[in-house]
């Protein structure tokens, strides 16, 4: 993998903290990224560039990460044919439901991969089980990851398990 | 007034059940206006050209009306330093929600003028009220519609109260 | 533009800390406007007062802020022709949707141009949109500001870019 | 009871058919009372006179149903010192909550006794308990009613359980 | 006015600090009242023979408060013929909407007088309308009330006028 | 299993229709029921004694549907300590939240096992799940039950692989 | 009751401070249980395992919480025949709506019993109640625990009233 | 592209109306794919089968349906490292808002890509866009697509323009 492989943009630097999570999995499992700010509203022309020239520069996938009347991660997939991942993010209001319906809720045509509110980590690994289609030492990395997340659990279930001793039996 | 002063632009034609509705007041008003379908997702590039021409073409007013993840009237708006109405449109699941967030929770900087879901009516008002602060005759012929409204609602009382007739007395 | 041309109320005093951000964005305009408290409920009279001589008075857009069962964008726009702008404030339950409805679900014949939940901002924006119409001065201001969030986002995007380096590279 | 004791008032002549459940009510009741058009939007002048002179006309509870942004039943209450009872009245989208919040949201001052989405007959029912504590004829015609539903519904628990018979025994 | 007129009523005492706004208006406008804790699921038998004993010990309005799955209105309506007002009180999920819905969407039959979520100064006032009707002296007070609140708002409106001072001029 | 089990109640018989499902479940266990109408806000007292006399009576699990304001599960899981099922049963507005919430919301010492909105044939598998814990032949009974579910998607598994042929091969 | 009566599971250690209310409702009726982690989406196999072995190791009712898109109580369902409580547990965003929709929403065939957000109490005295059908004595201690509640809100009560003494009186 | 690449499967018969969409967009893009029905409730076993062999079967992408609380997506994606599609069905009640909170609000570490609801049609797309990054031949057919959708929205605009005519002018 020459070059980055991901692009992560986001509207606004406030979305940093959410955003940040997408870029240390892909970090963990070797994906090179670019990260940035573009705002489909503030800089609307930005966007255009950004989205039109992504995948002649190499970029695979798009992680695009927004908040209130979320609209990045829409019109990006509307000005690339690169799979698009939207990751709703919750702002002062709403709960997040008006960015997780901003972002969905796309007309036929043009579709956003969408995750969970707020959960930029997943829109990572969303984009490495993507790249694992054409990479495969990123499938056999998934892989691992999997067995590892079922090992932390079974360490945190022995662990409620003895906090709780012999005290139901 | 020379040459069309609203334009009315909607995501798809079938938003135009919705928003003739806006066109006919216009013409009520005698409001010149243009009306097309630009769509967000799939033609981004003709809304840009729409957006960013319509001031130098002597729009005023732009009502824009779409449905879901409804992202034409905010991205219109970030595309012009014109008022944008906003139009949501009822899709088929949600009952209306997902196009009233996208479109009324624009961030700092941009703002959409929304109006009531599917209330295209009200979008072809808000454009004369706007256009009124120019056109002094539109001031009148919005006082004149509002004494007409009023009327047509005392008709109405009329024949409630006779309809009921002594029956409460 | 002599004496104040917008007109802001807001239905309380605890809704002050969000509507100041629309007078603030006037002042940054240079556009005169005057701001008070006017409710619905508890000051029915005054409204009528107010909404009815605003246009007499001079003012060519009101803004009205209220939260919970809002009615006094409505109202206010019921007792006017002028174009009247709606901040739906949070209140202390539900997050703000009962503002928003309360606010943007007007019924055909009375619009009122509804911004986001708290985003007075919009609606001083919003409103030199609508002077810009008639006042050419405020449309090169209005491109001037956009410019402006232009470029802090691409300041922004540079910081963000060089904090995470080479990292993904 | 001289002359009309309720006053029954709805924003359009389109909510007259779930309107009429709490004229019918009251009939049932025996207690008098007015029924008309009164809208907060397209006549608030009307709205004004209306609530001003409820009182000394001699009504002694005002019942108002509205639909969408519902201001009626909140302004009418602003505008007297008579209980409001508000009735929400479901439109075409949003199943009924908008005009539930616009209506049960209203600020510290000035309440209004909400009922059931469309539910007029609870209008109707609710006006009859107020004034039963001034009229004892009815709280004991209240009785009555509710030995009457109590009775309809063993009459109706009856059938079902001869409908399903031994089937489960 | 001798013996309590008033029962307030709560589920728990967690209510308590929501459900004394209620007391508090009532000592204001000198209508005496009684105060307990009465919940619907751990005390139905309480609940019985409050309700069922509530006219007959001359109370004429029953305020009640409750959180969550709010049964506590509903059934004390169901349990007497007087006059319910039911507050819904907002628990630690789903911002009160779950007490609203179960207070106000009352079937056929037996209506609650639903108030604002927390809202318990305005069961408060709807109590004193509701006995308004009987105790002229009430009506007096409300008038009275009503001034007050106008013209506090006069003065913040003052404030604020003054704190912009020329600013905007 | 003498004399019935399993008590299924609703609130009118308007619900029957949805409630016969659970009926229905039960008579293909072979586990016999009793079925009636008990509306909590219209017979309260009847609620009473059939909630009290239940456990006595031999009957193990009660089933309760209620609609909107969904007093009844609640109510009756008040007034005996069996396992009470509750089916919100979908009204005429707001899509089943309202009996959803009114019913699942349940305070703290009491429980409502509560179902899908309108899903009375799993309130009947939970009846038999339950008495399962004591019946041994119904837990045959359930395990064979879930296997005919199997084997039913795969048959239509089989139709839809057929359906679609070699097509995308 | 010789060894574990009921399966505690939750998805993660961090439902631990919400499901640990089951666990001491359990020890207080001395049911005997046990508690660990199971998660549905990270260790699946794990579920399967637990789920399909639970009524062989005497298990009769599980309680399984999880937040979120809540997969853990209708998947557990799915592969038990056994009575299966399910805990939608809160989380960092939509307030519970979302747990709470994606466990109680089951289709037909596979029944949750689904108890209130966060309300893990609840599902251990619900757990309590299913088990009192077979053990004689739970249904006993279940009455004195439902005796108990009742008279901590009669002291509650007390305290109440002379709380606010003769004020009102 | 030797055998399928996607794997097309829904919970139930019921979804085959919205389901079929996402083949007919496979097909119009030459992509083979394989579709059947797969219940996460009814036929977990199966669930796990289908997705644990997907990969090595030569499976690059599944799409997933289901409705209510909608476990399939979310379980293949705990099963399986291959990017999975969740397509959200709107069932009979709440309007598809249940089906998508529980595909998209997933926890951290297994994603679902989820689309709009009901919108099948744009999963098939996101299908063909992730493929795209191995098989370049469907970047230029996307291009294509994304080239007469363009086309069709031009042929509309036209047709609207014309059907208005010089109305406005």
């Amino acid at each position: 993998m020459n070059g980055p492989k991901v692009g992560i943009i986001m509207g606004s630097d406030s979305d940093l903290n959410v955003m940040r999570e997408a870029a240390k999995v892909l970090e963990e499992f070797g994906v090179p990224y670019e990260i940035t700010i573009v705002s489909a509203h503030r800089t609307p022309e930005r966007m255009y560039e950004y989205a039109k020239s992504a995948r002649e520069r190499g970029i695979e996938v798009i992680i695009a990460g927004a908040g209130g009347a979320a609209h990045l991660p829409g019109m990006t997939a509307s000005l690339t044919t690169l799979p698009v991942i939207g990751v709703p993010v919750k702002g002062s209001s709403l709960d997040g439901l008006d960015s997780l319906l901003s972002i969905v809720q796309m007309p036929r045509g043009v579709p956003v991969a969408t995750v969970a509110i707020n959960n930029a980590q997943n829109a990572g690994l969303l984009a490495v089980r993507i790249l694992s289609i054409k990479y495969p030492e990123l499938a056999e990395k998934l892989e691992r990851y999997r067995q590892e997340m079922y090992e932390k659990v079974l360490e945190k279930a022995k662990e409620v398990e003895e906090g709780f001793g012999k005290i139901g039996g």
